[in-house]
């Protein structure tokens, strides 16, 4: 049976957790096991009603055959336009209760009433789950997030493609942003034509972190960028479901002999976390190329260096460190990265006089090195004003 | 203690409902609560790592001033700009187990750790509530989502306001799309026009229906709008959490008579059922006004009728029937309406000639009658082509 996912490692992952039947419900993972499928009336919300939205994908493991999907009332349009592989579909949810009494019901079916049922337990509804429970009381329900995790970690080529096209659309929004917009602009409608460059594009917006030195402060707001002025741009959007997430840094005017210097400190940190990548690489070897560089540097102690894996959800596998701003465990902190993971790869610095100042960039591992998507604009970006 | 939204009415509800403690998680009902504020690096996603983004806001009956904010670790920025009424407030959130657990220290501080805490049980995930359930081990947990649909049924004058702009910035974007199309552009191409349209406009897409005439499928697609094809837009975007939901009807070239007829039937539906809109019907009586005209119409087969509240969210409170499309509650099928209730009020009509026909209008219930959003553009709009 054709199904658009590697099947062989799904059931390794399945049998080392110890989980019969994996039960999807977040948007990213039934899309991903539906391969590219996702429901466009809920795209961008979840609430209808007096509930929600829930898509639910049940694989029992090694059984294909007996794989079912649970879709929302409305979503057959959808699925004449673009066929799912489940052999079985019930297009009937409407409340999350409802829809965890329909998957118990397949459950049954299955003959894995008393089974090891892996969910997503920060994507399922509590009234999902205790639904579940009721109809079920023999099974057991684990985590599924990491066997989930595992499987996207490697990407394929179509979803190479993906990750950047949505990183070339990233910077190509940000290059446009960037030089066309006056002095006094407030960062608040600098993220707007963010918003529209990005649609414009064919990305689905997703935020856009914007400080206008010498503020840190991130937060699209009313503070205006004026010349002389530096301006960071942070912006995440996603083509398809796979993100482009990148930083390029912008200044109103000549950049001053300073802002040269820490940018230059922080492309020479981002280089260095490149210069050991390649399949093979360990996690940890990754943070002390880079830890090692921003030792050199002049302004090492307003620095502060993160890389973590990336795709369809910011900080997925393989994650590098556990010892990261973001309380993730490090999983590869001593793993070899395998050619086709993708990380993103960030530096930020907080200088009192130029303000808040980052590069991220998205990197694709491969055997003998990298590839890097949307890797233009990395230095200073001069808007005439 | 000034609060953003009407805390007696709040407390009223709760009480009737048992809860000494409300605790909202939806990104809705915590952006009401806070009187608009909504984080927004997660405005459109909630993956991240391991696990998601979860607000949490705790408001313990008749005691504003013992409120909590649990949000991410991200978030002192946004609230730098858009300050809290909270008095306390935690952005340390990473994952839902965490957020769980944190939300119930505050309970246990306010000492209702036996106490009944009423939570959104579509909106929290299984493991916060597990969490929850484990550090509370006294604690009843119940419903909080009538509570706080009831809460939102009446908008004030800035919600109005919102969702005023919200319904003229959608009609603005068909109109824009409707008659700047070219005879033969496909369905997706012109849902992805309406994305960068209604972003232009200052609104979050949500999604477009589309169907190109004489089919009924209204999923963007391959299909194509031809000369002489009628093309339905339904589309849903909303202005700070306000929802547009409008839908209009376009031609390429002139209205054939049948087209002119059936959606001549539809506007007789639809005023129908605004004849007898004003404060203190009964939600039956929308029902009945128009489905007795819909007993006149010559189509009356082909076509559906819908009435339901809005706002935050599509099919929210004022609920006029038990018996629509979506399962919900009735709950003001014999109750009177408000003024200040919003409708949503839609017609439908599936023609084997002409396709998919329908319009929907946002209508305000006031004192003594109603005021439609966004009334332009209800019969054919025609595309020159």
């Amino acid at each position: 049976m054709k199904i658009p996912f590697d099947g062989e490692k799904l059931n390794a992952l399945m049998e080392a957790a110890g989980a019969d039947l994996l039960l999807a419900t977040s948007k990213d993972n039934v899309q991903y096991l539906l391969g590219g499928y996702r429901f466009f009336f809920f795209a961008h919300r979840d609430a209808i009603g007096v509930s929600r939205y829930l898509p639910l994908l049940g694989y029992p493991r090694g059984a294909p055959e007996k794989a079912f999907y649970i879709g929302n009332g409305m979503e057959r349009w959808h699925q004449e336009v673009e066929p799912l592989w489940t052999p079985e579909i019930a297009n009937v949810q409407w409340s999350c209760d409802q829809a965890g009494r329909e998957a118990a019901g397949f459950i049954r079916k299955r003959g894995l009433a008393k089974g090891r049922v892996a969910v997503e337990k920060s994507f399922l509804p509590a009234d999902a789950l205790d639904a579940l429970r009721e109809e079920l009381p023999g099974a057991q329900f684990i985590e599924a997030g990491p066997i989930l995790d595992a499987l996207r970690a490697v990407k394929r080529p179509e979803e190479l493609a993906l990750l950047k096209e949505a990183s070339e659309d990233i910077i190509g929004s940000m290059m446009t942003v960037m030089t066309a917009t006056a002095p006094g602009t407030t960062t608040r409608e600098i993220a707007h034509r963010m918003h529209h460059e990005e649609v414009g594009r064919g990305l689905d917006f997703e935020y856009c972190l914007t400080a206008a030195g010498p503020s840190f402060n991130r937060a699209p707001s009313e503070a205006r960028w004026e010349k002389g002025r530096a301006l960071s741009l942070d912006s995440g959007g996603n083509k398809r479901g796979y993100i482009g997430d990148l930083a390029r840094m912008a200044v109103m005017g000549p950049p001053t002999d300073l802002m040269k210097e820490v940018l230059g400190e922080i492309r020479a940190v981002q280089a260095a976390a490149r210069s050991v990548l390649r399949a093979g690489a360990l996690g940890r070897e990754v943070y002390a190329a880079a830890l090692a560089e921003q030792e050199k540097c002049p302004h090492k102690g307003e620095m502060v260096f993160l890389a973590h894996g990336m795709g369809m959800i910011q900080h997925e596998a393989p994650h590098l460190t556990g010892s990261g701003i973001v309380p993730y465990p490090g999983t590869y902190e001593n793993r070899a990265l395998e050619s086709g993971m993708v990380l993103s790869v960030e530096t930020d610095m907080r200088n009192e006089e130029v303000g808040f100042v980052k590069l991220e960039d998205t990197i694709v591992v491969q055997d003998e090195g990298w590839e890097a998507y949307g890797d233009e604009g990395r230095d200073w970006v001069v808007a005439e004003g």
